[in-house]
């Protein structure tokens, strides 16, 4: 995309609901900023907290219409549904256990859902999700946020492209440091729902930041995975859930991986990288560096493509707000999912709209991929590593 | 600022005009977005080119009210100053040569400005306008957006502390390759404007990015340029501007720098750099690296320093959206300046409302600064390198 | 090490033959290089091929006495354990399956072995080869080379040292794209017997490139192996040894790890990296860049210890030979473990004499360990990665 | 080079004696090992120190014939010119101000020279000497030892293959930090001497490290200085030399060039790199990572080129003796520089014999050119930075 490039204000900017992101919550006010970026949404309808009253201030906060604040996800898409002004399209930005249930109910009342990941807490619920979805015909973008980055999307275009030949090996790692030490025993928000199965699911760091590793790995690579052997530990003594994975995985057609997924690992932020090779070249690429992409085209020289800059090609260049060297960053790979949902829902406005080719995003069925690898690392480690199908 | 921490609704968004900007134009569309990122500012009126139907046409892909799409700035700041709605500031986003009357007129129409850099394509002309928002008590915001970077901001407040003791050497670069060959030939807007003095004024690279690291050596370091010291070269054939600067600085007190400007050096996209040491430590900084400060106290081990990571302060935290390990770009940066405009028109909207201590943009004075860097440049180039006071 | 510090030439250099490493080998030319850097050895013997005409020509390449250069590795362990002049260690650089017989040889003649690794091409003659140092009473030095590194004998001496906590992770790969494609089918002599069985044993990457991985993770970690899960694949048709290996640890006392050795991964020359982690700090080295060790102690900013540097401890300075900034290589890193053989061999020449404790190399129970590594990986492999134990 | 190709022992080794060097010195120790990396010299006379019985102590220990160790270097060069095994050649190991004296002895005797830099401590006898080797016919190498890099040679043989285009820039620095403080107050022996006018000459961070710079920007641009303007300071208090200098360069033919030489700068241990840019492409390298050279040839992305990897040529390949990714340091580099001397020692043994042409080595001449530059510096800093040529 070209700066604002992909929106038409001539057709009015999409009205967009959010259910969860009220006052204390963080992902919440990176979907807002990830909206606003290429101006294709409006803030018009907010359920932003299970608290009433922090819902109601969270949206004067907010500049929200005192009358489009609601109580709860499921009167505000009954009311929503019904208004000449409703919502087009909803956020929703809850701890993971809540997905589901509010999914469920704007789908059903016809409104376009934008959800955060995982897809749900439980692989049951992620089966019903997808019917609901299908039964629905609206759109459903999943915020595996890290496919919006510029180089993620030129990885991708040069595996289809074939330009790395067969893929024999694919090699994601999600690694942080800040549950090394029983941090929810503080009370710290983020790291007591994140801890505690019931909102989270049954995965730790399996759920929570490897499913992203698990999803970039697909997207990138375009494989789908045949089988892993997982090995989970909780390190910290007394927690419930998984802080460290190591896994190993047989993707259909011969192809092989690792993946490493940690909360345990002094002196790494957010460190998410993915590296893949086939028989003609390989790859490289790091989140906390997301500019850069490293391509060796076998027995030549590694070479450094920037977005943007020399070597880059359409498919990143269409998620490009600025020059090269001049870095875009988390909120920017983010927004474009949100983009990339406005391109989508002005397209199936139309009477047999299709969705543009170009247009990328994960879908639901992304999401139940992800929920279903989370479910099958926690039955092969119980099983003592034993292969396991997802 | 925590995530959407500095705004507040309560108040309403604040009514923003922009001059220049048009269809074709590159900067604008980034203020455009760095006014949003925050959500303090909504775009309200725009006299978006000298060319009445890009203008209008341009107005309407932004969404604008068709009445207050003006054919000119003048016509824009007279009936703007007298709307009940009026806008509360302009964003000045025209090639450098029109900077100086636009913010004159927006100035005395009593409406605050934000202007690009550098301030004005020539000295006497800073040097008017610096008199000229004196006298108007309205606040002026000179967009040098790398100082919104919250690494230059802890950077900043590491030497303000005096971790780094007496500061003895800065080192600044800023150096690009997009004009390697004479691309102004085949017509590109962007390179022709730049390397045209009666737009871009006297200097070339000087002017376009030696100011930026400039700037940014003296908002880090605290300094003050004594004197300074300059080879410029035109090394594309017919070239009307410099393209490559060789700088040597005295700052007053004692200190020394470096500074080279380059538009001509193969491999560099935006390599804005800066390496500050003083008798007890060093900082090393790159633009296009921009979450990442290099520390190394005397004789210790050099640390990383991370935005919003461990030994990341106040001054960095306060401008940082999102944790550590998820990069925040250029964007972001830009946008830091519009949040503390922001602040800052918030503040002075009260009866003897003073602007809080922790808000820091750039202002009028830096770019006076600025501009008297570019002359003391080109007069000591043409003086075969004596050294020249700004 | 300060330079030359360690050989004290008025007792003389010690004289050494070795085994293989005639014309057209790689591996010999480094140990004699790495013998003659802090100069305390002297070639003077040899049986550098098995090929009669080539030993003969290699001998008189090196400047070999014609007496001393050996048509087998037998007839010059008899020959030389006779003479009043005769060789008092030998390195024996052959390819895998011949390190048992030449070791036997000459342990049983009375002469120090010097070996490059792996230790043997069967864990069957590993455990006998072990039996017999342990009788002969000789010195066993294996080359695993990478231990000679300055920066992996810190991390040694800071995990020892307690800053890192109680370990949890050990992460270790090495990685290689040098038989990508079948290159021991142009008859490539390095490419030939490292993927003929007969010739390096059971595993391919796993035996060569592997046993450095699972070494150093010990080596530095202190940690000692319970069980691994193993996933090996020859990934280039008609290959009869694995060219990637996935691999899953435990190891006792409850730390877990990962290693990945591979050859088939473009764009990685020799990238040998260990990162390990405990519950107060983690460590991170590349053997491509081993100079740099990066330390995080938990909650604070990342430290770049340099060898030689700020930071960097005794362990680390002993075997330094120039100052910080001054890289050492790989060359420098394998030449200590000659110095460390070389301060071994005088310190047990002497009546009761010991070994000095802060000599440090690997043994024969640490080849044997990495025997056993290899055997345990085919294991898991054929039994589709069941948990194995060495 | 291939490991040990060069040199010839049914020639013998090549006698070498040593003047300075003894026990407490630096450089002396990295010769001794340089030479001996690839086995073409043996150390066999010494005049190591001016002091007789530490000279004598410095004797025994590197096992010296006694009747070989000798009191002065005149002493050294009359005795060794007479005897049947004399020495061929000699290092020159000393400090600045000895150069010459020692220079002179050896060639009038007949003796090859390798000398450490700068050449002399006075542009006069820099003058003299050059004189002196023209009318010896001897070898006069100069220990420039970073122009033994291979990643230096791939960069000089890029631009003499006229990848880059016509040369523009030339960017190089030299940057370190351990005279940031008034070490030679503490008696310390290297600074001493460094920062003692007498011993060191006229310059200090410019005569130390500012001609390593300086010279490898000459060598790999091919260009030759026309002028320079310089601005030195001692940042230290009573300092008598300069710790800091920050030059301007122009070359003949127009291309420009920026220098930096510092001793004072926090964070740096020797940050020696050198970025030369023409109008078809760029180079970058560092000599802490020598391994790496970046290639942009205009308007492509960045290449790593690796010594011995994919994309580095013959020039580089001929001085490298491991594979890529097993990195070569500082120690190797320097022997390259011993390599070569042997080279060109064994080429003019023979009569009419003719030194090759691959042979390259820093010599008498680039030594010359150091001493002007650093005069130069001096000269230009006093005159408040006027342009001064060399």
């Amino acid at each position: 995309m070209a700066i604002e490039g992909t929106h038409s204000k001539t057709a009015g900017r999409i009205r967009l609901g959010m259910v969860g992101g009220g006052q204390g919550a963080f992902i919440g006010g990176v979907h807002r900023i990830a909206a606003r970026i290429d101006d294709e949404f409006e803030l018009a309808a907010g359920a932003l907290s299970s608290d009433p009253e922090r819902a109601l201030a969270s949206a004067k906060e907010l500049g929200l219409d005192p009358d489009r604040s609601y109580a709860s996800f499921a009167e505000m898409a009954k009311a929503e549904a019904t208004r000449a002004d409703g919502i087009e399209a909803v956020a929703i930005v809850t701890p993971n256990h809540m997905h589901f249930p509010a999914a469920k109910a704007f789908l059903e009342a016809g409104i376009h859902v934008i959800c955060d990941k995982p897809l749900t807490s439980t692989l049951a619920d992620a089966r019903k999700l997808a019917a609901i979805v299908e039964k629905s015909g609206k759109l459903f973008v999943l915020t595996h946020n890290y496919t919006g980055y510029p180089m993620v999307r030129q990885a991708r275009e040069m595996v289809q492209s074939g330009v790395l030949g067969t893929i024999r090996l694919v090699h994601a790692e999600y690694v942080q440091d800040w549950l090394t030490e029983p941090l929810e025993k503080t009370g710290q928000k983020q790291a007591s729902w994140r801890t505690d199965p019931a909102k989270s699911g049954a995965g730790g760091a399996t759920g929570d930041i490897g499913t992203h590793a698990y999803n970039l790995g697909c997207f990138v690579s375009g494989l789908e995975l045949d089988s892993l052997s997982a090995d989970l530990d909780a390190f910290v003594d007394g927690r419930l859930v998984d802080d460290n994975a190591h896994i190993m995985m047989r993707y259909k057609g011969g192809a092989k991986g690792m993946l490493w997924a940690s909360q345990v690992a002094p002196g790494n932020e957010n460190r998410l990288c993915l590296r893949i090779f086939g028989d003609k070249g390989g790859l490289e690429w790091a989140q906390e560096d997301p500019n850069y992409l490293w391509y060796t085209p076998l027995g030549k020289p590694k070479q450094l493509i920037t977005r943007n800059g020399a070597g880059a090609g359409a498919a990143a260049g269409r998620v490009s707000r600025i020059p090269a060297g001049h870095p875009e960053g988390y909120l920017e790979g983010f927004a474009t999912l949100y983009a990339e949902a406005a391109r989508a829902i002005r397209a199936v406005r139309k009477k047999n709209g299709r969705i543009p080719k170009d247009v990328v995003f994960p879908t639901v069925a992304d999401g139940l991929a992800g929920v279903a690898f989370v479910a099958a690392c926690v039955k092969s480690s119980k099983k003592n590593g034993a292969w396991v199908k997802p």
